[in-house]
């Protein structure tokens, strides 16, 4: 590494859908920018949440020397107390963006040794040769930043998550003179989100959600129920707004909703006349007409509010006939089959459920194709890498890069690990270094791995067998057993002729052993395993886990 | 049961997707439509997949005179072996649909006992009292047909899976004659498919497919690669007929692409020029820009054609940087995410690839909202019936008949189990008979249950801790053990003083109820598993599936 050169270096989000963090390191310092989590895959079985593997900031970990935040969504923040415990720094963000955060330290414990400095778009942060402003931007989420990191050698600008709405409900548009001054003035590399660059046009304003609720309220005999984001507080905000003008109370369910709508509350970004703000234990106390319940389980997740409500298992909200059902947000890729099953189980119960599908119920929070093209017109940066995506989002970025007139050479598609370097001189990405995933499992951080997780899919195919044998070692004989569990595998009134055949194949196979006088439990259950795998294979077409196990008295 | 009365009961496919099978019962006679599978959900570990329960049919064997085919896609044929091997009985379907169902039937060797009767639209069929017709209707895959059921006591329409097509590929146009003559004459009751009914306005003809395919071909520089769905023959014609205008070989890869092909160019329902027709085997003979392949894959499944090419598995394709992959398809519900892996894996490899985000290269096989109006409009009937759709569509196709004047005590918004029986004075729908699902695991036809899927969820969740411990009866103590198996748990390095724990707590357990001379299994059984289970959790959080043993010397 040379002296001079500034390193981009993705700890996680490029080639992959969330856990977004991203190192930038010059000289004595690093900083990080945003410490998201991603959310488990279907086959990681049992894992809870994945976080970034930071290995590269613990062995310079003198040098990190603060997060910077562009806004307040899992995806951003949600590893930051797992890796604060690791690497203790001071962390920046809007007032929003550390309010939610605060919600994950104080879970964790950790208040005490937090250092959170709130700022505001338009201050400038510096540590050590390396100064970093935050810029307004417009996303899903109020409070959200670019950034513009000036470094020695040149400014890098980070677009953070964002979209360009002329008509954001808080009224602060996007800071895009800022971004054209830095633009003229001259811009090293650009860093910009490509979630929707394979959309064409130009997104939604948020504003136009406000109008369709407002229509569809006014059709609400009864309740009216939506379920959303809990981050989206801009969405929250139209939502009170039509239940105010249809004269309707608000109540939030969920614990994300509630948590999240005070922060917003205390810190003035959700503003709901207070008249109008009950508890959800007081819905009870006025008509159904005139109340809006705003709920988690936007997603159909089954431990959530709305599955809760659908499925009759809510503490406080019982379904009733006249009630309306929103669902103002879209399916997160992999989600659409359990959301459908909530659709039909409401529908099941009667009440009217407005979706995606019948109408535009919501808006994407990313840029689309024209909007990208604004900022790359705008920033004109001598390198681009494209960041916040799948690789198919990545390489379609670059593609625009090109087609707006950037060389080839100047555009870099890199993946999570792969670390850009830019001197003076030029840039390169020929390095890699160590990323990957940690698996946060109930209380264990780390503790559960792919080994873990290929026996969690094995057993979950085809289930186990298990069996126990005692042998004697003196006399080389059999003094218990065998005996089968199995679990997953097969009913058991289906299986007993298949369990007698697996017991005697065992005592043949242990036999056979001991009669040579072989005694090694690895050869016993090796050959036990071997054996009754190919049983099973041959008489079900399944592979469930063979475990034998040989005590010696 | 009434002597003059008409049931239907449909046994799969209302209120769920796929396994679609309804009988119709008059009488003596009971006749069945379509008899298909569905896939499994993704927390059905080890299903391959799911057949409906016909226990229904089986207390009824006699009367069960025949089998009438729509089409011959998998959730209207895939079940066809599992039930005739429960109940023979004539099977009639048009002649590619037979060819289909004809690859299944080889399959499971049981060719010598079908007795399947090829017709063509407007045949009509007389099983006893019942006379079925059948009616050409335009679907995504050729061949297909609604029926017209004429009972004694009224005319039953079911359109079957059907869009209205102007333009198809093989000019064989629905025939919307037939329908409005019968609707002239008066229609009973009405069966419709249900699965597009939330789109408005009128799906898009397969036609228009073949000229985005015919432009995106003319820039290809090496092979063209395309994956769609084996059945979807017209599609296969399109992109052969592409193939051909830019003077490319055609070779389908993947063994149903290779048989379905087989089948539909045996039967003349697929085209090929001769010369242009070569083997998978003889691609390399050819310069690559006269290639084109079909292959498996288009819903990214790892196992098929395009994924093996993607990750270099595949045995006689390997990736080219100018080759052009097409995904001819839409995700199914579920698996985008899966697509979507294979999509960057191509990208990684640096070849193009094409999807449905990017161009207009898939339409979908069912009628949109207005198609829907067209038909209802035509049969007029005095009934009506949705079919073939998750619960939210079912409502709103009733919806939908309600909104063009039907009285919505002559619709009948039923599920899966749920009869309708029909005079000549009403309808009632107030009978539920047994149905259910049917999982087939390997060789297993119905051997895993609710029971067996709740322990594959249980292990996968958290893995699993055996605890093996021989006793001596006489003398009341531990003679070996306890030996810890687990799996899926947790590394084995970070679980030692775990495992040391686990060992201590079970021998105190098993001593304590020794002590009192109490011997009884489940005792030490229970008292094991619970103080373990308590362990595991406050020291993880976790709750894997604790098994103890105990032998007995």
């Amino acid at each position: 590494m040379n002296e001079g050169n500034v390193r981009i270096i993705p700890l996680g989000g490029l080639g992959e859908i969330g856990k977004n963090i991203t190192a930038i390191e010059y000289q004595d310092e690093i900083i990080i920018i945003d410490c998201g989590v991603s959310f488990p895959d279907e086959d990681m079985y049992g894992v809870d949440l994945v976080i970034p593997d930071i290995k590269y900031l613990l062995s310079k970990k003198d040098k990190v020397k603060g997060m910077f935040l562009t806004h307040g969504h899992e995806d951003h923040i949600g590893a930051i107390p797992y890796i604060l415990k690791q690497i203790n720094m001071p962390v920046y963000g809007t007032r929003l963006t550390l309010g939610l955060v605060g919600n994950k330290i104080k879970e964790h414990n950790m208040m005490s040794m937090c250092n959170m400095i709130p700022v505001n778009a338009g201050d400038k942060i510096s540590v050590g040769k390396i100064q970093v402003e935050f810029i307004r931007a417009t996303h899903s989420i109020a409070d959200a930043c670019s950034l513009a990191i000036f470094t020695p050698i040149g400014t890098i600008i980070h677009t953070g998550d964002f979209k360009i709405d002329y008509t954001p409900i808080d009224g602060r548009l996007m800071d895009l003179n800022r971004i054209s001054e830095l633009g003229r003035e001259g811009v090293l590399l650009l860093l910009a989100d490509s979630t929707n660059v394979e959309r064409h046009g130009h997104s939604i304003s948020e504003k136009t959600i406000g109008e369709t609720l407002t229509r569809i309220f006014s059709t609400g005999k009864g309740r009216v129920i939506v379920a959303t984001f809990a981050s989206n507080i801009h969405r929250m905000q139209q939502i009170a707004d039509a239940s105010i003008k249809h004269n309707r109370k608000i109540a939030f369910s969920g614990r994300s909703m509630e948590n999240i709508s005070q922060v917003a509350m205390e810190l003035g970004y959700l503003h709901i006349l207070e008249d109008y703000l009950i508890s959800i234990d007081d819905i009870k106390k006025y008509p159904n007409e005139n109340i809006t319940i705003i709920t988690t389980g936007s997603q159909g997740e089954p431990m959530a509010g709305l599955s809760r409500i659908a499925y009759g298992t809510h503490r406080k909200i019982e379904i009733d006939k006249d009630d309306l059902f929103i669902i103002s947000a879209s399916p997160i890729p992999g989600n659409d089959k359990i959301i459908s099953r909530v659709i039909n189980q409401l529908f099941r119960k009667g009440v009217e459920v407005i979706y995606e599908d019948l109408e535009e119920i919501h808006v994407s929070g990313h840029a689309y194709q024209e909007e990208l093209k604004l900022i790359h017109s705008l920033v004109k940066p001598k390198y681009f890498m494209p960041v916040h995506g799948e690789y198919r989002h990545l390489k379609h970025h670059s593609d625009l890069a090109k087609k707006l007139g950037m060389n080839s050479n100047n555009v870099f598609t890199l993946e999570t690990g792969q670390v850009l370097e830019i001197s003076e001189e030029g840039a390169i990405a020929n390095e890699r270094i160590h990323t990957g995933v940690v698996f946060v499992d109930g209380l264990g951080v780390g503790d559960v791995g792919n080994i873990v997780l290929r026996d969690r899919r094995y057993l979950a195919k085809d289930g186990m067998v298990t069996i126990v044998i005692a042998i004697e070692r003196d006399t080389y004989s059999i003094v218990a057993g065998p005996d089968i569990i199995t679990r997953g595998f097969i009913y058991a009134r289906e299986s007993e002729e298949l369990i007698k055949q697996i017991k005697m194949i065992s005592k043949n196979e242990i036999e056979l052993c001991l009669e040579d006088k072989i005694i090694e439990w690895q050869v016993l259950k090796n050959n036990v395993k071997k054996s009754i795998e190919q049983l099973l294979y041959d008489k079900t077409k399944r592979t469930p886990s063979v475990f034998p196990i040989i005590m010696e008295i």
